[in-house]
């Protein structure tokens, strides 16, 4: 168990045959990296299960963003999972590049070590995802990395996440009601 | 233009540039294929947009999925987006093999033929992608298939459609309100 005191957050383990669960609704997510000693996040909504456990993840990080070289060269990165109330944060994280700007100081986002990887958790996000990359094969073709979810993180007091779907041009889906059916499916 | 009596949808072409804003927020989807005269449908979850125009979609089909063989061998397939008001029937396509049962008699799904593929479009989604396959540099390693959007119809009366997105278990989030923010990203 990890607690972070300045976002209030209750950060414990979560087993990784429950990481499908919160990626497979497809949320918007703050990918973070670290390169060179500077840590880097941006918005990321291009992602896919590929294998429950170890859960493998698929994503794009096209070659135009500035993580994409801190990705392919540490192999490592953090998939930070937000809610609405940090929507302002994620856009603005989606209209700035790295390059230029701390976007963590500029845009309210606290950074806190991660466990296995060098790349920083948000402390303000419910659920936190450290990642190894594991296969490059299209990185070349589709600026598709596969990641390997090495440990996850959830605040388990946020329950019924309100997750943000971006449906392009600004606009996004916020997470409505939740219903059940009888599912044999995972 | 198509229009469909029998569900009484107006179907429309929609420009491929704006197929991404149907996938990106990660909807279930109801996948079709059609092989050795028989069309199946299955639901699935783990996708993802790899390019905007033309529209290239990355999707896992397990190799248990009966849908497997015929998307190998034909690679073709339609992508649907069902709203919640198809739960019931989503929940049963993915409860059911296509093995032993006509699961669109079964679930009250329409087959309406497609215009470039001979998977069949399903009538009561609000939209339907026609694909092709074109990689399958990934399928043995993670059933990852690589599909070419080619047509896309869309019903534009369905405005901020009520999609349905999986939590696992049998638990599905419904697409609540949508929210604006001053946006560059794509």
């Amino acid at each position: 168990m990890k607690a972070n005191n300045r976002s209030g957050a209750i950060r414990k383990r979560l087993p990784l045959g429950q990481v499908y669960r919160l990626l497979e609704p497809g949320p918007v997510v703050l990918l973070t990296t670290a390169h060179k000693g500077r840590a880097n996040v941006m918005a990321m909504s291009w992602h896919t299960m590929l294998e429950f456990e170890p859960p493998l993840v698929g994503c794009v990080v096209s070659d135009r963003n500035f993580s994409y070289a801190a990705l392919k060269s540490t192999k490592e990165c953090v998939i930070n999972i937000p809610t609405v109330k940090l929507a302002e944060s994620v856009v603005k994280c989606g209209n700035t590049s790295g390059r230029s700007r701390d976007k963590f100081t500029a845009f309210g986002l606290t950074a806190v070590p991660a466990s296995r990887v060098a790349a920083p958790l948000i402390a303000e996000c419910y659920a936190n995802l450290e990642c190894q990359v594991i296969d490059t094969h299209f990185v070349n073709r589709y600026c598709f990395f596969v990641l390997e979810v090495c440990l996850a993180w959830i605040d388990r007091t946020v329950r019924a996440p309100r997750t943000i779907h971006h449906r392009g041009r600004g606009e996004f889906m916020v997470a409505g009601r939740t219903i059940r059916l009888p599912s044999s499916m995972k």
